[in-house]
């Protein structure tokens, strides 16, 4: 297998199971928390984080541990990935999301498919997920620079908190967006609400391509 | 005591101490959470990943911490291991995880061993343990081989993030899933659901085998 | 943009988006926990930490992150930082505090400002502030003089430890202590006691310098 | 001040903060908690965990961090430190963790000191107490030699898991135990209860270190 085919794969793989982790954390919380929503966040939160901690230093030689469409939008906007690797980083990344979805919804035995229709929209919650998503993408940049080797740890910890201090749980991704349409359990979005917050992830990715542009400059 | 007594007598007391953890931080957890199985969840998964940290740290350096018969079958057949050494491993894995159960029965105040009634069963289960335990040894792999001092981060990450997010708790460890048959507490597993559990894992660890060769041929 | 501008932005910034974690993973907790306030908090202190070691790993290396004009205080007393310098760190800590509360009221949908009517003074308050900040600077100072790298796990520990030893929930920090006023929620301060809190910190800074001084003298 | 005179300072104020995260986080828990004790325990869990890590990564360099005479006599045992000054250290270690109870109990506006009337006897507890002691003293050993830079992350880990994988939450250490009997909340233990506990502290400590002994020799 061609050495960017491993990378793609990895990217594919990788996405999955942190959708697997967001999703299946999220109903197993739903299902034993018994309606206290606090104690499912909890659990959803430490286990997206951890989980995210163990993918990025077990693929991020590999392929970088993108796992997100924002994150290797941002690369190639500065020359770090070719434009040309970056779509098929991409789309490994939607396929992956989905296929984690899946994989959730069947370990649990759910349908495979099921849209979701938790109502997530209004002016506050965009607000948050571009924030999200420029914090996500501003910690990312800043730590590979400067402490490569801590990226796993920052990213773990940036999404536990981040779970927490901005109201919409910091989907900050447009391929988890997307994928979480795909399950009515705790950690669904109704395909209603994606155009807001992928929008809104979109213009933080503008922000931050702009703002290092510029702090770049001498 | 020679060399090798002395990595089997790590895998037997590393994994005693990880069987004490994850029964002895069930029982805890199930008392004190007066129902609430999320909170008692949440305890034992945490508990379970800070022990694996500690465990591997400490005798990673002896013995490589499997404490886990599919992690040693995996270095067995990759050549990492002798098969001559790999079945004394295993032997001491399987007599450590029972004993580990017999000390958290103890510790509790229970009889040494009392068979479990814990039904786990069906077939988005044992999608489960698949999944579970591929995940556990990809991830062993692949920070092992590129930044070893990291393991025992990433798998304590791994364990605490996949209690959660896979249906069965994310048992992904043979010798676990035989102990966990001797204590009718929170952890335990109903002897007749042993099987379906094993033929998962071992069909995991068939498929880690197959697609590590075929990934690593030129 | 000079360097220095990039430092004081890095205060100012990362003062903010700590904010936004203590403030907004409090209105999280308390919306979601129906009551039960040990698990708020549990969300607010392990939300605070996390955020805090991503943020100390991001801008630890730009500008020291300070983020809390008692830590500014204490480096400038030693020399570590010229006097004319911290000024102006302490002035973009204060006005990036406030600007977090705000973003993270507005990511709730709440007024931009509200003033908090949450009582927190008395002896027993100030005696932990003192404890609390004092612990803090004692942790940063001998981590950063021993072993730099840790400084982010170290801080992002003790203030997840701190929240629960200490009955003030450790503001440890006056630009903290201001900004929470501006907020009527789960982290909020009523301005009445925020002089308790200050005087009290104070005393703290001014018993570490002193403390410094003779443990460095020959 | 003596570089010795620096290290007995610091095992007494470690130790100190040690007892005030202990206590202190138990207190917060309880009032909090309003009765659900897997609650309490998870917070005073990851409280203590969280703390010792700081606590190591700030003292270990200045003494070696032992907070503990079980880990000073076993130190002492095998020629690491020299016995006579062993039981300074083991002094300073009695007096900071009867200071830390009492600032705990201040800090949450309660006589400085209460006895406990918390119930803690019995077979199944000292058993418990035994191998909590046991498995601590054996990480650190391990931990040290083989990776030094490490055991601030194994010693809070360990803390965290032991305290819910262990029947009798895990003291593990003579000093804590004598002071937890200065306060009549969480993580109290009544006088009378005391001499089972240290008894089998005492009886680990010293089948690590005829175990040291054995695995040593050539």
């Amino acid at each position: 297998m061609s050495e960017f085919s491993q990378r793609v794969l990895a990217e594919t793989l990788g996405t999955a199971v942190l959708l697997t982790a967001v999703v299946g954390s999220g109903i197993m919380g739903e299902r034993l928390a018994g309606g206290n929503d606090a104690i499912a966040l909890l659990a959803n939160s430490i286990a997206t984080g951890a989980t995210l901690v163990c993918l990025i230093l077990a693929l991020g030689p590999v392929s970088g541990a993108h796992f997100n469409p924002a994150v290797t939008v941002v690369a190639a906007a500065h020359g770090d990935l070719p434009w040309r690797e970056a779509w098929q980083y991409i789309l490994g990344q939607l396929i992956g999301a989905g296929l984690g979805v899946v994989v959730a919804n069947l370990m649990f035995g759910l349908d495979p498919v099921s849209l979701s229709t938790h109502i997530r929209t209004g002016p506050h919650l965009w607000l948050s997920e571009a924030i999200a998503t420029a914090g996500l993408l501003a910690v990312i940049l800043l730590v590979a620079r400067q402490r490569a080797n801590a990226v796993p740890m920052a990213v773990g910890c940036y999404i536990t908190g981040a779970y927490w201090f901005t109201s919409s749980t910091s989907f900050a991704n447009p391929a988890v967006t997307l994928a979480r349409t795909m399950t009515d359990t705790f950690a669904g979005i109704r395909p209603d609400d994606v155009a807001g917050f992928i929008l809104a992830q979109t213009a933080a990715v503008a922000i931050v391509i702009l703002a290092r542009r510029r702090l770049d400059r001498p």
